[in-house]
């Protein structure tokens, strides 16, 4: 049983990601990837750090088709990266505009062994290069190697989580639910929309996250009309219904869930409404096991939705993959496809406008098992909690 | 005076910034400017939200020759665009791989008014592009018109800040010298440094800050030996010396400063390499004023870490930009040589390695008036403080 609260991942844990990415990079005849982004970087270095805020310099990770990652960073990273399992350290005095990191990175590209004469990267879908693009384009002519697009390869990679990663998201899911229990308590009439979050970021914080860098809130009289901004300083009034989002993490993996409460007394529509997401929900796990899809998951939920009235869906999908970023591929959509494997950690997030500028959505993690799925967070009341 | 406490801005303000860069554009010849990224698509929207923490769908922004700016946005984020100064919001469901936006910003781009037949992106120094590399791509080809690199320009418009933004900062600044001064009070030898942040994390939270994206420590006998990993469970022991450097937000602002502290003793060569740092700061700021160089700032700081026997600096520079973002242009290097001018907010980071593996940074944040600088955050104290 992995341990839920040990910080990092023991070497094996890296080494067993590299070995897969290797498989995959002879399947797509690669000599090499190149990585740009945290959690990419991290994914294969175990390199962690909070430094991405500061967008000034560039890192770069090369995975060999043989070997362990050889990182290119800013001296400043230097001892930081030092304390990974890489060995194979590479830096420069970072700012430094006129060559920042890009000859290093072409020299090294180019001393390794060209078999294919390809190297990954992730140029496409649900994925960017934290760099500057001309200093990409100049990369691509420095280089006696091509470019090739591996971000579906990478996502795919990833997104098999190992059990350690299950145990890591597992525990920032206890602890969110912890703070989640705590808002029938806290939350009151009369508080603002800020307040309430600002004391549920606190109780995250005290349950054992290490930040929160998404907790977000809508609320209006009987619904509300956006899951994405806030919090603001709107008042609670009574009959109002308060939806809150959280990302929470732990150790570098992120919880990303909901709960929705209504305040003084709640109409029958929205209860309704409360209880179709319920159910969706209860369909969505059910339809979520080893060889069904992304989609079939969408279609029980979708179902449940529009026999219970749904007007529409503007979130684009009923859930995602979860794990390093609050969203990770793929999508629970009426054409994603995707087939479902253990070891993918999900969201189910059945949502719908059920009146014209309301809207209830439901979420919850599970992770897919070899027999069919198990939850992560622990599920939301059957019943629209009403804070008095 | 700007008041501090406000939220966001009044409208006028993003007219200003409208109009400025449209009088750039003038100037470097562009129908449009094209931007991707939270920082910039924040700049001249106010769009405020924390859902930029999901990778998985793209955002766009055009800022037009003349007119408003136009939001080419996911449908998910219709409502929250629509409670900004923008009118013309174009949507649609995403995720969408097949055409994720590029139709849309495409179409729109190739509508506009073609004068010069130039659009502005960010391509080059410290930026990149929200959005996949081949969708950017694919863009080119789609448009009338061609992309032309306005990093730079877009740095030089975006440093200068107004009166409310520089309340805003110093807002910030305010709750986060409030939040370093229990330091003393709460850290005490056997705490790790994890505990101490975050109980700072905290303490930030409940002086205003509304998150705090960036706290970092480092810890060691004497010294440390980085200041952008951690905090780790590392035990804080007698002889020890600790900095916390930490961006905490409020209303979308960062603040950028560090703080050191001795737990029980501290060597003379600790003391001395502090009081080095301080002297720094005085002479930095000394030199910060409209006319004088960035390069100015750092030689200023470096003279006086050299004079005190620093062995080197693996940061890479002394201080740099701060508002929307953590870190933003330009950077006190040797031969960064941009021209201060009031409004702009910066920070002074003297730093050196003192002995092996033993680096002492101070940071403090500041503005560039008409008549030579303001501190923003209340300076660290002249001495050491010793822990008991």
């Amino acid at each position: 049983m992995a341990n839920n609260l040990q910080r990092g991942f023991e070497q094996a844990e890296f080494e067993h990601r590299t070995s897969r990415a290797q498989q995959m990079m002879r399947e797509l005849e690669l000599d090499a990837m190149l990585f740009t982004t945290e959690p990419n970087v991290r994914y294969f270095t175990g390199f962690h750090t909070q430094f991405w805020q500061s967008p000034t310099r560039p890192w770069f990770v090369i995975v060999p088709a043989q070997g362990k990652p050889i990182a290119i960073v800013p001296e400043i990273g230097a001892s930081g990266m030092a304390s990974t399992w890489i060995d194979n350290i590479i830096t420069w005095p970072s700012p430094r505009p006129e060559d920042d990191g890009i000859s290093l990175v072409a020299s090294t590209l180019n001393s390794l062994p060209c078999r294919f004469g390809r190297v990954g990267a992730t140029l496409g879908i649900e994925s960017h290069l934290r760099m500057p693009i001309n200093n990409y384009l100049q990369l691509t002519t420095l280089m006696k190697k091509q470019f090739v697009d591996v971000s579906l390869a990478v996502h795919e990679l990833r997104q098999i989580k190992s059990q350690a990663e299950i145990a890591k998201t597992r525990e920032i899911c206890r602890i969110t639910n912890l703070a989640f229990d705590k808002i029938p308590q806290n939350a009151r009439i009369g508080m603002s929309e800020r307040e309430i979050c600002k004391q549920l970021r606190i109780d995250l914080l005290q349950a054992g996250a290490d930040e929160c860098p998404y907790i977000i809130a809508g609320s209006g009289p009987d619904g509300y009309d956006s899951i994405i901004m806030g919090p603001t300083d709107r008042i609670i009034d009574s009959g109002d219904v308060l939806i809150i989002d959280t990302g929470a993490v732990r150790d570098g993996y992120f919880s990303d869930f909901d709960r929705n409460w209504a305040f003084g007394h709640a109409s029958e529509q929205t209860k309704a409404a409360y209880r179709a997401c319920y159910e969706a929900t209860t369909q969505g796990f059910a339809a979520a096991r080893p060889g069904a899809t992304t989609s079939d998951i969408f279609n029980a939920m979708w179902q449940v939705l529009e026999a219970n009235g749904a007007l529409g869906n503007d979130v684009g999908r009923l859930g995602h993959g979860l794990g390093i970023e609050l969203t990770e591929r793929p999508s629970n959509t009426a054409t994603d496809n995707t087939m479902l494997k253990p070891g993918m950690v999900m969201t189910l997030e059945p949502g719908m406008v059920y009146a014209p500028g309301k809207s209830m959505v439901h979420e919850e993690n599970i992770v897919i098992t070899e027999n069919g799925a198990e939850w992560l967070s622990r599920r939301a009341e059957p019943e629209l909690i009403i804070i008095e």
